[in-house]
């Protein structure tokens, strides 16, 4: 078990409640919008439904409202994976197949609307318009850097380019987690925001670290997934400054080309550059900057848990 | 020019300035989405948006709020029509090719969940949590009734899962649009939500004739495409009801072949039966209790304009 995955292990009792809470709360008349709001929860971290539980509890909320914040914002997500699979055409998540391979396009769409607009009505019942303008514009975001990431596939970025995406399309809906029950507490969200916030712009480093060094059986995932549907990621980013002359044309063609020859030069290039390493340091000073955005609020006794939950987020292998 | 054209020309000014602001406020930082929602945004017969202006007027509320709550219901609308051609793999709609056709199924999926959430955001900003709530469910609704056809699709159907339908996917935007005002402002919303309810399921039954008797050059749709989508509407339940045993074996077998030759014979029974007067008959019927919805709580010149919208919406031909 990674460091991460034996940290949540703590809230397992949490996490069951909080998902069982979910299946409910997602039932439809629409038998598909059921089966595959089913099997979109079967699985997954639920990192973000226990950073929302633990920041809540943080802020001393009841664990009624950490729930329905926990489960809005898991529901989200669950959301965002459906559309992306389709974005991405993608064969398997989790180790299973995708929705969009399962049941089609056209009801993997459908459904992420549904869940979307299930998400919002369990933000409404919560009652707070400075909680759901804030949960609006996060998805809003979250859909804006997809689009991003989109328009920029196949082609080069840079650093700059990589973590405004990142930043839309993961870190906003940790921010969200992590802020949303002091926002519904009219409490200034802006240190739990911040801890948010870094904690997924790590998350996500680590992620697409992974994809270049992760091994098949731990992570659910193909390795190179990322390099096949064209997305440049820090890592190769961080790859492609380092590296001499030669192999960057070697690399830039390879880019084009996206073939598995082509990915096996450039998982090469990747992994002889440092550039897995660097990124894995970086992830670790974004945990470090979520843990400093905590402690500017709270005492170091009050946040052990979230402080754990972070730094086991940059030491995980899937 | 239909009876509807000329009643909602009435309204052209109002309508330019509610498309101006919704363009400003569909703005994005990633092109793509700039551009499909440009797009996205550049026709329409804009009956939502009236419906909503006009309710909005008719509870004594400013236009600042009422043109919001038109651009918040017009871009779930947009939201829901890019989704829509994704689902039935639309070539052409308005005369122009659909965003799927032109950028593909991925932009136009995440472009949807853009302008939805975007809706959101502008909804948010009304600052009314009833109204939230009430726009959460019936976005909600509308992802469920388009799931139910998709999984009805191909398959015979009756009224009452018919009727159930179109309640979910078309009168449940129409009722919002409607009620909005009345709820924002913390009035009752029956007596409107009433008369968009009704308009909009007289609008559908409208649509569902027009794509079997319409004129292409008018309607810039196809004929025939719920047909070729395998969407049993009222014109077929209906003339599936009235033929003898023999007709409806045939149009059954039509049904599933869902051929040129099929469609023309399902055409000449349907045109044959009498079901496409039935169902303008029965839009009728529903447009009239639209009117008394409104005269339950409104007088009769306070809410000429709205009726003459519902009167007119049954008599379209585009």
């Amino acid at each position: 078990m990674s460091g991460l995955a034996a940290e949540l292990a703590h809230y397992d009792n949490d996490v069951r409640r909080i998902i069982r809470t979910a299946r409910r709360l997602a039932r439809s008349d629409a038998p598909l919008a059921a089966a595959i709001g089913r099997r979109q929860m079967a699985g997954g971290k639920r990192l973000r439904a226990v950073v929302a539980l633990l920041c809540g509890r943080l802020c001393g909320q009841p664990d009624a409202l950490n729930d329905k914040i926990a489960i809005g914002i898991e529901i989200i997500h669950m959301a965002t994976l459906l559309h992306d699979d389709v974005v991405d055409d993608a064969p398997m998540r989790r180790r299973r197949s995708t929705a969009n391979r399962m049941y089609g396009n056209a009801a993997a769409v459908l459904v992420g609307d549904f869940l979307y607009s299930r998400a919002s009505q369990i933000f409404a019942e919560i009652g707070s318009l400075p909680l759901l303008a804030w949960i609006a514009k996060a998805t809003n975001g979250l859909a804006e850097g997809e689009i991003m990431q989109l328009e920029r596939a196949g082609k080069l970025m840079d650093e700059r380019a990589y973590f405004d995406i990142i930043g839309r399309k993961t870190a906003n809906l940790f921010e969200s987690a992590a802020a949303a029950a002091a926002l519904a507490g009219g409490r200034p969200p802006a240190a739990l925001a911040g801890y948010g916030r870094h904690l997924g712009t790590a998350f996500q480093l680590i992620d697409d670290c992974l994809d270049y060094a992760g091994l098949d059986g731990e992570t659910g995932k193909k390795i190179g997934a990322d390099f096949a549907e064209g997305k440049m990621t820090l890592p190769a980013i961080l790859a492609l400054a380092k590296t001499g002359a030669a192999e960057r044309q070697k690399m830039l063609s390879g880019w084009k080309a996206r073939n598995e020859s082509a990915f096996s030069d450039t998982l090469r290039l990747v992994r002889g550059s440092g550039a897995l390493e660097e990124t894995r340091r970086r992830a670790a000073e974004y945990a470090r900057q979520a843990e400093e955005s905590l402690r500017a609020e709270f005492s170091e006794k009050s946040c052990q848990n979230l402080i754990a939950l972070a730094r086991a987020s940059v030491n995980r292998r899937g």
